[in-house]
């Protein structure tokens, strides 16, 4: 078979576990899991080819580290999966219900979107958590993982899908597992069949699928977050949140890159420099005037460094910050620092980015911080779903219109006329 | 200014726009309205330009139809505009309200999109509609019509951009119109600054536009709408219905094209034959052993007719007629004709579009039919709006989180644990 057909298979598959019963998709997971733990030295085992193939290949530290699986890994991705079962069924919810006119009733029903295509990197426990999260949600799922993990993805799959085929044959071809380099052009193209695409790994590979397809994509491309140091800011309170939103965790998306600080402020700037010693600051010239650091490049303000370097800016007025936020940003989250409750909500008015933040870290910008209780990726786009994404992005929603031989007509001629009225 | 430029300005006018007033985004929709009606012996006169160069051109007389304005349609205009101004604010809604932990507050909040793109063809009342319907929402709006309205169109938004800076020069660069064909392959090409592009007009310009760029796409280039008639159909209920989604309007998306009878149904085909004397059926080999009728070719199950043609064949099962609906819909409306419950409940689960129909026109599929008081267009993908789109497909949300110093160091590091409790 080729891909388009197994392709063209697998959104079928989707027709059917979208209509699957909430208990028999989180026995599915149940199963999923309970797989996982029961095959611990066949996973390791997979695994250990990968890392050694990889060594051969010479892929550094941080790489092997990423792909290496241990007990304790796979049963925590286990407990994951458990964990998922465990949410509240994203299926089924009613958002509208709506008399139109007697006897004529609509509904509005979340359901899943249908066949998800996964393109990630590395990291095997992506693939244990995407499907998951599309088990849930009664999504099928084409994945394609790295070719450094080739063995590790094979097991996992074939664990992962023999589970929930154990549970009901219903599931079958709602699980696929592409291994080719080639193949992600050929997925690419497959618009016909693939309803979204969510990329995971680095900013380079999302901006490849989203330049090179027609199939909508969730996900983050840059993370170039802000804070601002207003005017009116509390020293001691906003120190250790400018060092928390820079340093908890340098290397992701949600961490600040750019730091602007109100003209006023300025004489903070000798404390932020002794909270910041490990981190390397890149000022502009009024910064500089007041401390000594490394000049920053006009590029430095469109830079996600992901590492111990921070750009940082003097700005005459809050307009001017988030002026410059809403040019350099990438939407994902910026934070303001201040004391005064109506600049906090010019600020979170004005600034157009999926999470702001008034007095707490950027880095809460996150699922699992956010009460989603799973997270499928953050969202920079400002279509369909914004910011973390929860089980919630992977529905969309149908109507149901019921009724006892109505017709427009009836409507179009005058002899009747719509109630719409909210049941 | 380039187009670029132009596009980037509006962009960052939709900035502005995006945290204005309900009550000045309804006082400039008054004052949008009373320019059109101020300016009726401008506008036709304009109109009966563009008139004038498609008469010289030989323009078709359903085109010239379209394109025709009366003093009346101007002042239905005006009213549509007023009406958009009485809707509910989609504005400023929350949709989340959770506390992290003490004192750590997460809102969602429906904001809007940002700068939307509109193609459109020759009826120029849809510029007045789309404008509307985007300052309603605090969107920035480009708008590209077809050139046999150029003279209509270019009075028209003159007008009502006239009106919103009388209510507020903060409208500024917020909706812009384009004029020559060669820029709409450079308006693809903004994906930087284009947040979401809604074709209206022909399948050909709509499936042109899905092609050719990278900005996400609302609407829907087919509109193949079934209606299966059950074994266990009321033929008194049932032939009204299949006429009135057939006849009631033919031209339209959500009027049937294919007609999947039950094989114990197949004696009511005399009858369906009778009720839609003016329509051409194109038959499967079983229709035309039992009436006489052109044969079905294989491409009619995936033909969008727009005209009084139906094709018509006949299924064993309803399994049957879900399989064909997924595969030959195209997911935008489909009826089921039946007296049983679990029945139609099992056909609404199971076929995979917008809106599915239990004994009611397909027809009804409709933005001001199911009660949304104005219509962005109909959508047939699966991401972020489906089905007839109102006011609230122009919106998405933001988080705004709250805090006093939380860092999240201290719940990483297990000194502080989240709350996650709705509010």
């Amino acid at each position: 078979m080729t891909l388009k057909e197994r392709t063209a298979e697998a959104k079928r598959a989707g027709q059917i576990t979208a209509t699957l019963d909430e208990k028999i998709r989180n026995r599915a997971l149940e199963a999923m899991a309970r797989e996982l733990t029961d095959n611990i030295p066949l996973i390791l085992d997979h695994n250990q080819r990968d890392l050694d193939n990889a060594r051969k290949d010479g892929l550094g530290q941080a790489l092997l580290k990423r792909l290496a699986l241990t007990e304790e890994k796979i049963r925590e991705m286990a407990r994951g999966v458990e964990s998922v079962a465990a949410l509240p069924d994203p299926l089924g919810r009613r958002s509208l219900h709506r008399e139109l006119d007697e006897g004529l009733e609509l509904e509005r029903i979340s359901v899943p979107i249908g066949l998800v295509g996964v393109i990630f990197e590395s990291r095997p426990d992506a693939l244990v958590q995407i499907a998951s999260l599309c088990v849930k949600s009664g999504n099928a799922l084409i994945l394609k993982g790295g070719k450094e993990a080739l063995n590790s993805n094979r097991i996992l799959h074939e664990l992962l899908y023999r589970g929930m085929l154990k549970v009901s044959e219903r599931f079958e071809h709602s699980l696929m597992l592409v291994e080719t380099r080639e193949e992600i052009g050929e997925l690419l193209a497959l618009d016909e069949y693939i309803d979204l695409m969510i990329p995971r790994g680095s900013n380079a590979l999302v901006r490849y699928i989203m330049d090179n397809t027609q199939i909508p994509v969730m996900g983050h491309a840059d993370g170039i977050c802000h804070a601002y140091l207003d005017k009116y800011a509390e020293p001691e309170k906003s120190l250790p949140l400018i060092r928390d939103s820079k340093c908890q965790y340098p290397a992701v998306c949600n961490a600040i890159e750019t730091l602007l600080i109100h003209r006023d402020r300025v004489d903070m700037l000798p404390r932020i420099q002794e909270i910041l010693q490990d981190v390397e600051l890149r000022g502009d010239e009024t910064v500089r005037h007041h401390i000594s650091c490394t000049a920053a490049a006009d590029e430095d303000w469109d830079t996600e460094y992901n590492d111990l370097i921070l750009s940082v800016k003097v700005v005459d007025t809050m307009e001017e910050a988030i002026g410059h936020i809403n040019r350099h940003g990438s939407g994902h989250t910026d934070l303001i620092l201040t004391e005064k409750e109506h600049r906090a909500a010019r600020f979170q008015a004005h600034v157009d980015s999926a999470s702001v933040m008034w007095n707490c870290s950027t880095r809460f910008a996150d699922g699992f911080r956010y009460g989603f209780g799973a997270e499928v990726g953050i969202s920079t786009g400002k279509i369909h779903a914004r910011g973390p994404v929860g089980l919630e992005g992977l529905t969309i929603y149908k109507y149901r219109l019921k009724g006892n031989g109505h017709l427009v007509a009836d409507y179009a001629e005058g002899r009747k006329s719509f109630t719409h009225k909210d049941l």
